[in-house]
């Protein structure tokens, strides 16, 4: 097989092309698992739930260097509103637009060429290649990456290197490496008063009331100022809702929903106690339900950063930052089995909006970045 | 016709089974004025948007005497909550079950058969009587009392003494009368930020958080302290909502309802104002909006009232108080034409509710207090 960069673009337009909406995965990755059957590897398919999953690995010694990625994506919104349609792939300018381009089907179609142009080139002397990919990344992700990695964990099989191909650069390809991600912890807060008429409000208990001054205190707290490598912990309230409609009714409940994004100077057990602490004290009647999304992880600068840098810089010019901003990412799936994580991958500005694209020049200079770490690693 | 006491119970019974659930009168009103039309009265049907409005009056010259009420009921929620069918008039107990029992057609069949005695005995020896009913006083009042009322003012015919039937006793028959109510403003404020994801909140701006101190302070402000008839002002914040539901969206605003029970110690310019400056002070973007729906009125102690406290402590030995509670009545349409105004009515503790019930045995005192205060000012 010949592997240029511009086969990177073809099997990209490939991808796009299917319509692989969470958590329906429209035969991406069969159609990748063939290519790389082709150059020996042994594929695993683990479907779990309606959501598919592959495993596919290229020999058996260590160490193991994985690609992992996702080939589902987000829904497209009005198809109207974009000015190519979504699933057509085009072309433009050098961009090619539709859904999942960025988000990452252009880091996708990079690890598989990128892994083709290494075997068959025959410069993989040692270790082991796999990749991962499951169609549940932007959905709960309880079927998807999570699954593989309890199968691999299960029988043993450990990854000392991961590349997750999310798109984290930001104005330039090369900018931004991420080494690891804040934790994210949400949080239904419901708050009960008493129910009664506004022309009464001695006989009631305004529950919207009561939380104004508990919830002004919750976004103001200072929960750390972050450490070298991760930003300091935020708190934001996504909903607030109260209320039975009427205008003269003082409803008997609230419910708050609230999310922190929280680096590892602040540990859950932490905020939890923190926020049970502030509601006993402002006396509110609540319940409280917590969602334990992801736990923060970082890797320690090292030789798989080192890796990326050198392979970044040699082909941009750029020197990456290290950062582990950004939302949650299925790293943290597999950050806590040990393995050097780290996720790279193009420009992110167009991700979860109409016309997301992605530069065909850059996803041609990824494929030789994924490449060159391959180099440096395995070969 | 013999009015004795179970007349009232009788057209009580007829009215109840009439299901008038705003703005549908379902016959009352002409039934009412086939009765009066019988003692002399001169009807004249005021329909408007649907609503229909009876001003019957018997008499040309001063002082002009009026009941004011309504036929209108809300709705019965779900009807098998109820113990006995809402439209059925079962009465068990000597208590009326039916929804408008208590809000207002017991007081509306007091007034009826109080009128029907006062003038069949030929007590009524000066001044006029007049019936003022509406079918949209629990809907939106705006084609109800007011189109009369105008009506009215337009061709200069003006209510000296005017009883509106409300059900204003609390625990006993007799223990309140209302002589005022405090004035209804109400607000929808649109709060508006940045929307955004959780995850990158310096990008957005988070119309909750920005709401947070702004509802805290509007919360507890201390409008003024009441006087010797009202009772301080207050304000409930009845709605808030924000929030895309999504829990890890920012959202770009607020939408928060208010209402004001607010005394005659603030003017309503006085409550827009601060608001306005709150909002100002505490640089939030904002739309707001007032629907001013009641001012306050009183109606100072004086000839109306003093026939209205000796004819319930005649037929109780119950001293009434005066009061300006509760929430708003048509009485606000009334008493800005120079009427003395008072409420007086039966114990209103099932108003609104399932199983609202009425005693038959306050209906038929009611129907003789009333009888007693025409005595006093037309006898």
């Amino acid at each position: 097989m010949n592997t240029t960069p511009s086969d990177t673009i073809a099997l990209l337009v490939e991808l796009v092309r299917r319509n692989s909406v969470t958590p329906d995965d429209k035969g991406c990755q069969a159609m990748i698992g063939e290519r790389l059957a082709r150059l020996g590897f042994v594929l695993e398919s683990m479907p779990s739930g309606g959501v598919t999953n592959l495993w596919a690995r290229l020999g058996t010694e260590a160490p193991l260097f994985a690609f992992a990625g996702h080939t589902d994506v987000v829904p497209t919104g009005n198809e109207e509103d974009w000015s190519s349609p979504p699933f057509a792939a085009d072309i433009i300018d050098d961009h090619l637009v539709g859904r999942g381009a960025a988000d990452m089907k252009g880091g996708v179609a990079a690890m598989v060429t990128a892994i083709e142009r290494f075997v068959e080139s025959g410069a993989h002397k040692h270790g082991s290649i796999a990749l991962l990919l499951t169609s549940d990344e932007e959905g709960p992700a309880t079927d998807g990456t999570t699954v593989v990695i309890n199968k691999l964990e299960h029988r043993n099989e450990k990854i000392d290197y991961c590349i997750v191909g999310e798109p984290t650069s930001t104005n330039k390809l090369g900018d931004t490496i991420r080494h690891g991600r804040r934790g994210s912890l949400g949080a239904t807060l419901i708050i009960r008063g008493i129910q009664g008429h506004v022309a009464y409000p001695h006989l009631a208990d305004n529950p919207i009331h009561r939380a104004m001054p508990a919830l002004n205190e919750l976004t103001t707290i200072e929960w750390d100022k972050g450490n070298d490598h991760f930003p300091p912990t935020t708190l934001q309230i996504s909903n607030f809702n109260a209320g039975t409609g009427a205008t003269n009714v003082i409803p008997g409940q609230a419910s708050v929903e609230f999310n922190l994004r929280y680096s590892p100077e602040t540990s859950i057990e932490h905020i939890q106690s923190t926020i049970k602490e502030l509601c006993s004290r402002h006396q509110l009647d609540t319940t409280l339900i917590w969602k334990d999304s992801a736990r923060p992880f970082i890797t320690t600068p090292g030789t798989l950063t080192q890796a990326m840098q050198q392979a970044i810089v040699s082909e941009t010019g750029i020197t990456a930052t290290l950062d582990t901003g950004g939302g949650t990412s299925d790293g943290r799936f597999i950050a806590p089995t040990g393995a050097q994580t780290i996720e790279f991958g193009p420009i992110n500005a167009t991700i979860h909006q109409v016309n997301e694209r992605v530069s065909c020049t850059d996803i041609n200079s990824l494929t030789r970045i994924y490449e060159s770490v391959l180099q440096q690693l395995l070969g």
